[in-house]
């Protein structure tokens, strides 16, 4: 028998587009009875408010999370670590934390390292939504409908926390799988975190061409949706790029070999083979991917 | 005072998602008394005939175009040299030809070489318009409905005839332009042939990691925003590789340039400069692309 989740206080560290969605999401969903929102700029804070997002702001983030049954960290992925170490020791008994940082080797380290008294309770997440939107204006109750989230429990992860966070994805909609820390970060530099890096570097290809302001004019739909991850904040890239380094610059390396022998067959004119690239490109997209879209 | 354009017979040669849109805009428009399609295969023209976006087959491009006022290419660009030799000769005096084809130097090249009799009379086009659909099913009047379209007249273009295919895609919506064939191949290398070679070979990319299947499982939206036109037609993309060599081949050395570096800065953990890629990317952007998709 599957035990409904409840939560008296939900401490959300950090409340932009995913923060303040978790919230909006769990109190809609009558999940959640109160929400204390912490974060370093007061302005965010007090819209978060003004919103019905959140119901009390704690500019202390010990204090903010000494109440709470679940606490999300919903920061960027640079000022975990320091987080970490603030709420050391705060969290009452039973308290569950969880993240939604976009790398997940990095943040288990630095948990390791900094969660000392509560490692047990802390149950890595990474929620498969998002957009290029930032901050809680952005944020909506449905964002996570039909996503798909990924847990990377520790060895150490309590089994009933573990299981208190599985329900409360499962609350606001999202298909929950669990994974390696490792594994996750492979997979997501693949997915997620090459195609934004190679959407920003397109921009930036075509801003060091003489012509560029001609070329954005002449700039075609397709280039829209191809370009559209480039409007992503650039804080959270960097902090991405210098937490899945390895995993990252793998794929770089895979797709710059690509790149390099697509133009040689170009140089060749070896249509036979430029076809059969595209041609298995596009039966593998329609396949896996458009069906998503209906 | 600017003369409307009456057109008795349109020929449409290659009734697809291009073809048949201009066919139905410009019937739409009250522009069109009759349109004959010609294409190679004869169930899509029965389609087309189907679907009232032709009033007449004709299976022999020589007589289809014989009668026509304007004649509209639409075919892949593998088949125009082809064509130009097929029809040259056929046309009736005044009779005006444009094309839609994606890459113009090649193109005009080849007119130079096989449409003698006419060349004065041809004036090539490109549309900035279309999608990753295909075929006569896909085409409607609006498509080009506020689009860029570009002309890229020779010495040779008879001012009437420029003029005349200026209001043909006046008269469906398009804002018109003017620049030189190797002008716009230049223009077009950076602003779509690249970004749909980058789709293309990210999926193929990924297709080659041994879990991808998984891979393709946990693609978020902006993965299925980025690689849409990996689901564009395989046929057209290898033609414009073919047609447009030197500058697409020039894109792709400039772009693999830009992803070296960026590796180099992510195993450099250089936070600075990532941030000031990422940022110098949105920026333009957000400024140049975004006000576009209002």
């Amino acid at each position: 028998m599957q035990q409904a989740l409840q939560i008296k206080q939900l401490t959300v560290i950090g409340v932009g587009l995913i923060g303040g969605s978790i919230a909006r999401a769990l109190k809609d969903g009558g999940v959640c009875e109160k929400v204390v929102g912490y974060g370093r700029n007061a302005k965010n804070l007090d819209r978060a408010l003004e919103l019905g997002v959140i119901d009390a702001i704690d500019m202390d983030v010990s204090s903010a999370v000494k109440d709470a049954d679940v606490v999300v960290i919903a920061a960027p992925l640079g000022a975990m670590a320091d987080l970490f170490r603030k709420i050391n020791g705060y969290l009452k008994p039973g308290a569950v934390i969880t993240d939604v940082g976009s790398v997940k080797g990095r943040v288990v380290g630095q948990a390791r390292e900094n969660l000392k008294d509560c490692l047990s309770t802390f149950v890595p997440g990474h929620p498969i939504a998002g957009s290029e939107q930032s901050g809680v204006d952005a944020s909506h109750p449905e964002l996570f409908k039909g996503r798909n989230i990924i847990l990377t429990p520790l060895q150490e992860t309590d089994a009933i926390a573990l299981a208190k966070i599985r329900c409360l994805w499962e609350a606001v909609g999202a298909n929950v799988f669990e994974m390696e820390p490792d594994h996750h970060d492979q997979v997501l530099a693949a997915t997620s975190h090459l195609p934004h890096l190679l959407a920003y570097t397109l921009i930036n290809t075509l801003l060091k061409v003489e012509t560029s302001e001609e070329i954005f004019r002449f700039a075609a739909g397709g280039f829209q949706d191809f370009t559209r991850i480039a409007s992503s904040d650039p804080v959270m890239w960097r902090d991405i790029c210098l937490a899945n380094q390895h995993a990252i610059i793998e794929m770089l390396e895979n797709f710059e070999g690509d790149i390099k022998r697509l133009s040689q067959l170009i140089r060749l004119s070896d249509g036979d083979a430029l076809l059969e690239l595209f041609s298995s490109a596009k039966k593998a997209r329609d396949q896996h991917i458009v069906k998503d879209e209906a």
